[in-house]
């Protein structure tokens, strides 16, 4: 990294690397659409839990330097919309809820996506994102509505 | 667009303009940041809004071909932080709620930043994102507190 | 009132009035149900809207002495299934975020409940409540799934 | 109950032994102010816990004939600023979203406030209300601000 990319913000190296590694192995497909490879999301399923993890790069950040909260939000999303698909079919989003409770600012964020309760029409679901030191970063609840 | 990148999904070489253009452009700042250059968001301020624009593209998509949740999230979520820092100076969000109306495929979105109670400590603000037919596409409220 | 019923906290007179005309005049429906009279609730509809109306009094505190949130949730829950009821039905609430703006102590509340969007089986609507300075005291959103 | 008292909707000889119970034994006071000797609330504490729970009574009905989303959304605040009162002192509920998940028409509820996160300034509080099945009622989160 030269002193004036330093300058400008954000390690383009790193970036366009996330970029080219995200455009060559994308595919319209749950876990593998763009967003979820630009942000280098890996995905395992438990019996009722989706856990999502990924890395905290700077390309990431808000102006202040730290995890912008839409990016949370999105991988929150993504951790209970993966759970829903996996175990009844794809949905829609009615809505959904974060609270921010700490910053992230670098390492490995784990995101764990859980039912409330899974309805045959209506689902309601929960994720929860923590830090390396197990400290809750946010909290976020959802209502979604099965398709198909 | 090549038939392969149609199979693969997003349109690699407007996606690859929007990343350099954004690499080139972004500094650590309200406006310039790296996500609000990938985004292609324009930004305009009335005495007491915020609004945000930008063109959907594809490589902001969900798996199921339409604007991700995380995205709308994230363009609601900076126009409301926009407005609270050109009022009243930088803050942090505490929480904020989304409600997803109508799906969005293609063309200029606007999305509408705004005060539902300014204060001295928190502040409560509400996001409207609508499409080129007048529509809403999202409707948002949001938690935040003051620093500085 | 003595001084007893002052040290108790609430006028138990005007409670007991509020009670004894709750229960003289409720029925199982719409706008007459037995907690809208408890509350003293008044409707009036517009093209596209819902207004209750009601007084508060002292019987409706939190320990601090002033509107208890859960009231606030209950009127403003109020006036939107009622704009629902009245002009698509019944539904039923499958969340709702309520923010607290400013403390309510006394005077005549006015809560306007309104369509966010109309939809054939998910509508989501958002409630405003205002006190006699026109300042407002609450501002909630929900979701709504219509039934029958 | 008469055949009169059945059409009218609620029983009125039980309402009126809660109003006279709650209006002998309130103050204005945590645990004991109106509303929560009304609604017939016992308080249970754990290390990091409140546990509230009640009797669904008819004229904490709906017009649908099942608990009011209202009575809900109070009982579930009341069980997180009573856990807050305890451990951190008093605050002022910021916001508050509450997903209704089954209805509830009788019975003991019981309704558990726990912290997501304690802060110094502003705290996190989740409430999850389930009733004898073992079922959850509704789930809410909030967000407090300490207060003296």
């Amino acid at each position: 990294m030269t002193r004036h990319e330093n300058i400008s913000g954000i390690d383009a190296q790193r970036a366009r690397a996330a970029f080219d590694a995200a455009l060559a192995s994308q595919r319209p497909e749950f876990e593998h659409f763009f967003l979820a490879r630009l942000l280098g999301l890996s995905f395992a399923y438990g019996d009722a839990d989706c856990v999502v993890e990924f890395e905290v790069q700077d390309f990431m950040f808000n102006p202040q330097g730290t995890l912008h909260g839409g990016i949370i939000a999105t991988v929150m999303d993504i951790s209970m919309g993966h759970l829903l698909k996996r175990m009844d079919g794809t949905g829609t989003t009615l809505e959904m809820k974060t609270q921010y409770l700490k910053p992230a600012r670098h390492g490995v964020l784990r995101c764990r996506g859980e039912f409330i309760k899974r309805g045959k029409s209506i689902s309601y679901l929960r994720s929860t994102l923590t830090d390396m030191d197990g400290d809750v970063v946010a909290f976020a609840t959802s209502t979604w509505k099965r398709l198909g």
